[in-house]
């Protein structure tokens, strides 16, 4: 199968996927760029609906994971470098695209250990931070990511490619902000809330025990939702003349600040 | 004076400046875009070269600071939509443009108090990595960033941009390695190597006296001069599928656990 034309239905469908959030949600069909991004997902034991190479641009690791799709029964259409342009953004895509299924991403299917390390975002706008959120959040070992709040969602493809592929290494669920509330509750995990007007430091609290990091808004913080009593509420000092850290920093800082109270017996040993 | 054509000379000229470090770099000159950006590089004191306001885009706040600018004696072009379009990157933009003098960026203009508390970039390629560490750097209170090795510059405006102007507030220095290595030595400055494959973890080493917290680029980490037996080489533990961080977020996890260790005497009081 080889598709020349960037008028080409298939083409266009993916297309169409990248532009419109309706669009990919009514299809429960979503796009990954990228050879790390494609690696990680197919890791991650993801079946892609489509694959899409182009030959030019494809490398040695490129060539061995078109030969990897092939073997898992998804046979790539091979696609003009024109037509190609069309469905992948960035130079470095690496000459495949594969179009996969949504996954399940009800609050119920994240079952973390105890004691729970998980972080919540809400209300995040920009598909950047969310990715590079999830990146830390790969890094720092946290059991799950729980998206709330209106704003960008985990099927994003710009999500995945700002994670360079960790969206399918971590564990991730999305709900409105109250069920996060609850489940949190109900399941003994306390939120550690991230906010600029907090009294406690966030260095100096004990957050060994199941604890979620919550993080809000770059534009707009918080809902109240997150302001009772029960919950553990935390800044970052700061020092500049500048108001705020980035949400990503801010979410990072706090993620490695659990990473260090819970101790040296977690570094992962050194060879 | 009110500029109509986007073919102006005045807008072709601002317009080279951004599309061309050479260009930028002959004439000593760079462009600041955004309300918050513009806004500190007045408050730093930053006598722009030119201005350019685009009236139909002000609100108050970029009234006001049209305002500010003619009282210090900066009369800004008044630009049509079309024009503005071709020296504003973003929809944000506010609408006012600077153009302003390169400042000194020789590493011998930074003094730092004692202990101190400086962060040292090599090679980032990424302006908004850059930008991002700036924010971080305003933040965490440094003393002064120092960017060395190949890759972006200070007066990059899309390091200005993603700076949110912290560009302005932060003492900033440009030198090559070495010179930045022996700087730090005759100043009695540790310098904090973070690189994976060090054997102690960030938090586990004492950051209290004079250091300077040193990341390198996204693609080929930190040169030699870096890995001499003076430094003291730290890794940040990483439990994910994926094998490194973001560059801005490990210099933030660097940074902050300086601030951690200099203790709660240093943090701001809150009213």
């Amino acid at each position: 199968m080889f598709i020349q034309s960037p008028r080409n239905p298939r083409i266009k469908a993916v297309a169409r996927l990248l532009s419109s959030r309706r669009h990919r949600d009514r299809e429960r069909l979503t796009v990954v760029e990228g050879l790390r991004e494609v690696r990680r997902c197919l890791d991650a034991g993801w079946r892609p609906a489509e694959a899409f190479v182009c030959e030019p641009l494809l490398g040695p690791e490129g060539l061995a994971l078109a030969e990897r799709l092939r073997r898992t029964g998804c046979e790539p259409a091979s696609v003009s470098v024109e037509a190609f342009a069309r469905i992948a953004y960035r130079e470095e895509s690496g000459g495949i695209v594969l179009v996969v299924p949504y996954d399940d991403t009800a609050l119920d299917r994240l079952d973390p250990p105890d004691p729970a390390f998980l972080v919540v975002v809400e209300g995040a706008e920009k598909p950047g931070n969310v990715g590079a959120i999830l990146r830390t959040a790969d890094a720092a070992g946290v059991h799950g990511l729980v998206l709330c709040g209106l704003g960008t969602d985990l099927h994003n493809p710009n999500v995945i490619r700002a994670s360079l592929g960790t969206r399918f290494s971590v564990p991730c669920a999305e709900a409105p902000t109250d069920e996060v509330v609850s489940w949190l509750r109900r399941r003994g995990v306390r939120p550690v809330v991230a906010t600029p007007d907090a009294d406690r430091v966030y260095t100096e609290v004990d957050l060994t025990g199941p604890v979620a990091v919550v993080t809000g808004s770059e534009a707009h913080g918080l809902s109240e939702a997150w302001r009772r009593d029960a919950e553990l509420r935390v800044r970052i000092p700061m020092f500049g003349a500048a108001d705020s850290l980035n949400l990503a920093t801010a979410t990072a800082l706090v993620l490695y600040e659990v990473v260090r109270q819970r101790g040296a017996c977690f570094w992962p040993a050194r060879d």
